[in-house]
């Protein structure tokens, strides 16, 4: 069906206001936060209520017209792009808090509810939601279930599906589901999990109920400074093996740590190779001794300088150079590209050392910032897309990068999603009886193929042109059994 | 294809400990932990590794077999239960312990590792496995999985999906599937997630990873007595409220009190309406702050009597009378009916009323003991099913319970799965279109349909059969929207 008889039959179901058509009105819709990939779409529809998205996706599913949902268009996997011959649904004008209930602990929202939002709105009960992306203050909770997001404090509190309770899902089918709901365990099959990190190709969420959690007394946050990555690693492993889980801990390596500081004047040391940001919580009391026990295992590892924050605002001052390291390393080269995989911890040394061989081979200098605690790494490669063949070598290293997560038992993705980014790493972390299983899993959901096409999951013939690049968590396939 | 030839298939393809044909060898196949529900299948296969499961599901799935996994056979909602025309495939001979990997807190099992013997196995690397189903001497981590099983400690430290990081998955379509892995996140659709509490009817469980956590240092067990049932449940409303999330919160009323108390002699006193038992965990210090604010907690929402047991022995004999309650009751009655839906926590004292009302109703006394904290209840109907009628009136009745906590906003099952047992109740939870996408879920694992056929998802057929029963949450149902 042409364009312009999708757009009759969409003016016929949404207010004037809804449905954007124009080339110029469109433009901030041509990408999320992957800017490098630009398409220009159809249509921008913004419904206000559920009979409106069930009417987008009624229209769309008729006519075979792809449909790209889209949150606050903060995702960094290109997940929002939109489809050269498709709708992009933003659930941005649903942002109304449906309910604060404190008695219970949980909160309803609309999808387009900012993240930040339901910590504001739960706060005059002592109460606060936990996952927080960097980009908390835009990112809506609808986008957040789509990416399955984290944040600083997820090691502690875990990442969105920990914290979603139920969420109430259109499907392109023309379904109605409520999933989960507001306790813990529910029966049946666990369609609620698929959902957070499906990076809208299974349903379209109308309405998200979230667990809040009782506002901490007491915080502390601790910088330790290391001569050496691996000293800063072993301390990290320590710190866990003693039952120590902070509310956050956060690496930075030397790149990182000099950047931070010229741009942000956070106090960190600059003669350190790795420093780590530790947040602590509890009563006053636990506090107290958890600082004590955290100040003793990281002397112990080799940290040859700590500081204690107690107050806010010394505590802002320690979190705002980590918080803006990314425009700080960015101000290093012209360009930079974000990495996010993940690795088990015991592994931190070994990855970060061959992340810096893997530097020296390509040219390129790499910054580390990350979730030290969970395992999930941000290297920061800098490079110049105007010298030719830089951004061809960044994407390469990146690649090898991701390869070098999986074959250390790690994964390829730890917060950002797949997206259109990551579609060939997809092939190198998992089977084609792996890769079936998802395809089939979305066609349980939507038969017609109209939700986000071609993000999230590489086609077979993708994966086979690429050829060779099966790693499989480090282990030989399972020869014997391939399809038994 | 009648028995005889798939039984001729089966013995060329497994040792011949390894298959039981005989009515006699088969009897302890019959039933799970649901008694009443008994069925000889046509044969019991005992598998030693992935090959032979694999080719156990290759023959069922070629000649349209029905396959009934099963783990320890401890299930309580018969999920278990043969198909009169099918095979057992029991995971009992596959239980080693691969791998236990203390610097990355890991153990790596095969499925029918009991789930008492991975604590008992990281225990000289001061870790443990932490959800801890009643059963947990004799069930597996199979079975576990399958059921999503709970525990007292899963207050705290979440069900069986919270503590799993990946596992291998044999599927009926002749699929190997390694899901998730050793690190949180995993990127691509959760199919983790969903094979958690699948009660076995998407794929076979060949090999489970997962996370162990610290002991900790210091562990304290306090009772609290109430005069109602009420007290009891503001008392619990207060400690979660506080952001205190004790390691286990359990409750038992009056009749569970005092046919525990008679039973194994626990110091529980015998005047109570309900008592708490409240286990706390931590440093000492934190423990000592912790034990101190819980007193004063429980004393406000009117606790008459408190006791704070700090010796492993105390604390021994506190639980010892939690632990026995079910046997205990069971004493009071020649029959009891064990019921397990969940309700929000703020619903606690109503529902427990309402529950008292249903049994003057209907004639049958009910005990109370259930994890209080996450609102999971477990109401005991004690019955005689020798006296006419009573058998059915105790049906009705636990069928009734499960409703009145679907319209409170909970569920039908909190950690026991659905299995043959809440098939009806299911019909209740849930709407069409949500069974239906169950079905589809199911569909796209085991296309042929034999993994575990008619159990945990009502047929529409058998909900339209029962009629009226939808409740929704408490809610009307989408009446604009119901299949836009």
């Amino acid at each position: 069906m042409p364009k312009s008889e999708v757009e009759t039959l969409l003016r016929a179901s949404l207010p004037e206001h809804c449905l954007i058509a124009d080339a110029e009105g469109m433009r901030p819709y041509e990408c999320d936060g992957l800017t490098a990939i630009r398409e220009q779409p159809w249509l921008v529809a913004l419904p206000e209520n559920e009979i409106q998205v069930a009417a987008v996706l009624r229209i769309c599913r008729q006519h075979n017209v792809p449909v790209v949902p889209r949150g606050a268009g903060t995702g960094l996997s290109g997940g929002a792009r939109p489809h050269a011959e498709g709708v992009v649904l933003s659930l941005a004008k649903m942002n109304r808090i449906l309910e604060i209930d404190a008695d219970n602990c949980i909160a309803r929202l609309q999808p387009g509810v900012r993240n930040l939002a339901i910590s504001e709105a739960a706060a005059e009960h002592g109460l606060y939601y936990a996952p927080d992306p960097s980009s908390q203050i835009a990112c809506s909770i609808g986008g957040n279930v789509a990416e399955n997001s984290g944040g600083v404090h997820c090691l502690k509190y875990g990442l969105t599906v920990h914290n979603v309770l139920g969420a109430k899902v259109l499907t392109s089918d023309g379904e109605v589901l409520q999933l989960g709901g507001a306790v813990l365990d529910t029966p049946g099959l666990d369609l609620l999990a698929v959902l957070c990190g499906s990076e809208g190709m299974l349903g379209i969420v109308t309405e998200v109920t979230v667990s809040l959690l009782p506002k901490p007394p007491a915080v502390a946050v601790l910088l330790a400074a290391f001569r050496t990555v691996e000293a800063g690693a072993a301390a990290v492993a320590r710190i866990i093996a003693e039952g120590i889980i902070p509310a956050g801990m956060e690496m930075m390596d030397a790149l990182a740590v000099r950047a931070a500081e010229q741009f942000a004047r956070a106090g960190y040391p600059l003669d350190a190779a790795a420093i780590l940001l530790i947040e602590l919580d509890g009563t006053a009391v636990e506090l107290t001794e958890l600082v004590s026990r955290v100040q003793s295992l990281v002397r112990a590892a080799g940290a040859y300088e700590v500081q204690v924050a107690d107050e806010p605002a010394e505590q802002q001052r320690l979190w705002k150079g980590r918080k803006s390291a990314f425009p700080a390393v960015g101000r290093l080269a012209p360009d930079y590209y974000c990495m996010d995989g993940t690795i088990p911890r015991s592994k931190l040394g070994e990855v970060l050392g061959e992340i810096e061989k893997l530097g020296e081979h390509y040219g390129l200098p790499v910054a580390n910032v990350f979730h030290a605690g969970d395992g999930n790494l941000h290297p920061l490669i800098l490079f110049d897309a105007n010298v030719p063949g830089q951004l061809e070598a960044t994407e390469e290293m990146g690649g090898r990068i991701l390869e070098l997560c999986v074959r250390m038992g790690g994964t390829v993705t730890g917060e950002h999603g797949v997206g259109v980014e990551k579609l060939d790493q997809m092939c190198v972390q998992f089977s084609a009886a792996e890769l079936d299983q998802f395809f089939r899993l979305k066609e349980a959901w939507d038969p017609a193929g109209v939700l986000n096409p071609d993000k999230g999951i590489p086609t077979l013939t993708r994966c086979g042109e690429l050829g060779g690049l099966h790693v499989r968590h480090g282990q030989l396939p399972f020869a014997e059994l391939e399809r038994f």
